[in-house]
């Protein structure tokens, strides 16, 4: 890319491919930087630092037209909290700056508010700094949180281990149904208005796995872990790149909401679903190996602590880092750019 | 504003009632918040941890018509770098959020990179992580920048002490003027060329004062410390609040470039050339205060050390937070609005 002329353009390189462009910096020892959720560094007493940032950019990642304001300010923090929270992590306090062109009313932007620090103050996150601006057009939220973790609970992508189990913590699909109604709602009138809400608010307002990521971060067997912000397949495929392994993840056993089943018999088979809800993002459940040999006990030590299940879809096998998907056992392709665009 | 109506838009409030807006959050006990140039928590090794962020939007911080590429990335980093040295700081790491807009061309970004990665390399901060996103209009940078200070060497904005004088590490108006070429190119013809880049340069790539601000936060005497990012007399009012103090300038004291002078002398007189000089902003020289007893010492140190002197510009009085400007020793009036438009 040294040598690419100047009539080349950003919109010729995929997101990975401007990562690249900047990730040559070198990552002091002690630190780990581009490619985990968070990047961690050494903390007081003993703890690990850790530290993620994401940006949001009007008409990019939401529509005003599409979600409310409270909701767009849970969800800028929440997606932030999910990151620690994969690690194995507690928040303990975030950053934030606004971009903000003048005619946003101060009624919107004191509900953005409202929607931000109930979340803030839901898990005892200070907001401890930042910045605002003006913005010529569009609306831009860069929010950067902090967080603290025990060395010994760090959980992190390249930790899988051939023999590991694969593990959700809940539902998937429902996120990116919701983004489908909101996009196309004529589309799907046949839907009962309680399916509509659920999915809806599933993308707009997601619940980020907080206690959940703590309690796996303390768990000796649970290896590696992450969120699924990108989709169920992306993130898979980030632990089998980074643990250099083979997953292979059952589609047919991808645990599904019955508003999401309601959606998806709108215009598709039961196969059609169950790929749709392993390329679709924004599910913020979180995703984790564990040792085969402690599984059942760890279902049943979270279902007693949580009061829900944990779903075992897929396993690690040998030292190759590549993901295959199975349908019933056998091995099926999944168009991920079809699904992308399922709708 | 809890009643505004709906009708009421951002562009009503200034930056500091949308900051009041989100600041009722609590801060917890040991970490510092909105404020300083940084926010301050408990860090490895019985260190102080920092952080700043910064947000730079196309068409509002800065024109691609007047700042090229590799400026651009290192201002970027600069400005937070300025943060860290102002709370008596090391950086030692950042975060690099992107918004672009898919017609940048590859070119441009890697150039920016150039102008990042250099700045960054030569005080070693590495890259610890950040995100990359489409924009639909304009380019956003969003930088969080990491810093570690011992608690001895911590200054923030609160600490300045009746009696203690104001000093800056250097000549004030560079950037303003640079600024002010670069919107009004054919009213400042008659510059010579090597006033007109001195100026141009200051404005587009500044340059952080890492090494003073470290090693003034070692001074026991250095009480209060800011960075001149806003403008001399909006930062000094920001310690004379904090610290609740009267602070009086001098501004016939301001210290000066030839360049500058030379800008000035098209239009003004040494008065206005001061002025400007007084409230133009993003100088990112340090602002502090210190112990009246210890200034004599003070400068001869800082000059054996950087080469350089350190100017004495103004004093800190009594119990009431107001800033008083002077000249010859008399208090005069600067109309900060209209200084800023003064071109």
């Amino acid at each position: 890319m040294a040598d690419s002329p100047s009539s080349q353009k950003i919109s010729d390189l995929s997101e990975e491919e401007i990562i690249r462009l900047f990730s040559g910096s070198s990552i002091p020892r002690g630190a780990m930087g581009i490619g985990d959720d968070c990047a961690a560094s050494e903390g007081p007493g003993g703890l690990e630092r850790l530290i993620s940032t994401d940006l949001l950019v009007e008409d990019v990642h939401f529509r005003l037209d599409s979600i409310n304001a409270e909701d767009l300010g849970h969800k800028a923090l929440a997606v932030n909290i999910s990151d620690i929270a994969a690690m194995g992590g507690t928040s303990d306090g975030y950053f934030l700056s606004l971009a903000l062109p003048g005619m946003v009313s101060i009624n919107w932007l004191q509900r953005f508010r409202n929607g931000l620090t109930d979340l803030a103050q839901k898990y005892d996150i200070p907001l401890l700094g930042g910045d605002t601006t003006r913005s010529e057009s569009h609306i831009m939220i860069s929010v950067t949180i902090m967080g603290i973790v025990n060395p010994d609970s760090l959980k992190l992508r390249s930790m899988a281990e051939p023999g590991d189990r694969i593990c959700v913590t809940g539902p998937l699909g429902d996120s990116v149904a919701g983004l489908k109604i909101l996009s196309h709602p004529h589309k799907y009138q046949s839907l009962s208005d309680n399916h509509r809400k659920k999915l809806i608010q599933r993308h707009c307002k997601p619940d980020p796995a907080v206690y959940e990521g703590k309690w796996l971060g303390q768990q000796d067997e649970v290896h590696a872990m992450i969120d699924i912000s990108d989709g169920l397949l992306s993130d898979v495929r980030h632990i089998a790149e980074q643990s250099d392994c083979k997953i292979e993840i059952a589609l047919d056993r991808l645990p599904l909401t019955p508003a999401f089943e309601a959606f998806c018999s709108i215009e598709g088979t039961d196969k059609q679903a169950r790929e749709l809800a392993a390329v679709g993002g924004e599910d913020y459940q979180l995703l984790f190996s564990v040792a085969e040999s402690h599984i059942s006990d760890l279902k049943d030590q979270f279902r007693e602590k949580f009061g829900k299940p944990l779903y075992d879809i897929g396993k690690v096998t040998k030292r190759e880092p590549r993901i295959v998907t199975l349908w019933d056992g056998s091995p099926v392709e999944v168009n991920e750019q079809k699904f992308k665009h399922f709708s």
